[in-house]
């Protein structure tokens, strides 16, 4: 199976508080969305509500994924004051989160 | 934020058993990929191994994307004797799993 030379995805399991008001998630979700236009390394995101029937979701409510040029540009990612005070204000609202980063097989955008 | 009208993905989190042979594991990974070729609903599918230094992945070892063309392929996916006899063979080399089926705000193959 050939990896994507360089490439590097987060995929972020997100569950929002019980007690965060729906327009604050999607004041949140607004923001992560946009940190594509500012953080240069940021090459794509997406996002999707939990749907699943199967029970082995653990409660997590959101998927994330945000997909980075290089390890280089994660790093850059992930030190940058932009990046900083967003999880600064969103961390507070998270009741849990599980973050896994890899080397997808196959790049998508 | 637009999703991708129809387009379902799952995210499985995958950690298998310590005592699991690495050259059973890439017999696994190899059978897995190849249902794309083998299931007419699943459109693309992708992997990649933790590489995640952030200590927040519960231990889990691998990430699987699968994408489908509709909730309807999702379910034929879901009980096709292919999927079936594989999710058989690999359920007892699991240590844990979590399932999320969302719809991506964009789509990506």
């Amino acid at each position: 199976m050939e990896e994507a030379k360089g490439l590097v995805r987060r995929v972020h399991l997100v569950k929002f508080k019980d007690g965060t008001p729906p327009a604050r998630i999607e004041e949140i979700l607004k923001n992560y969305a946009n940190l594509v236009n500012l953080i240069e390394p940021l090459k794509s995101w997406h996002m999707g509500k939990n749907v699943s029937i199967m029970n082995l979701d653990q409660g997590f409510t959101h998927v994330f994924e945000v997909t980075f040029e290089s390890v280089e540009g994660l790093a850059e990612y992930a030190d940058h004051p932009i990046h900083t005070e967003f999880s600064k204000q969103t961390r507070p609202h998270l009741d849990k989160v599980i973050v896994i980063t890899y080397e997808p097989t196959v790049f998508c955008t």
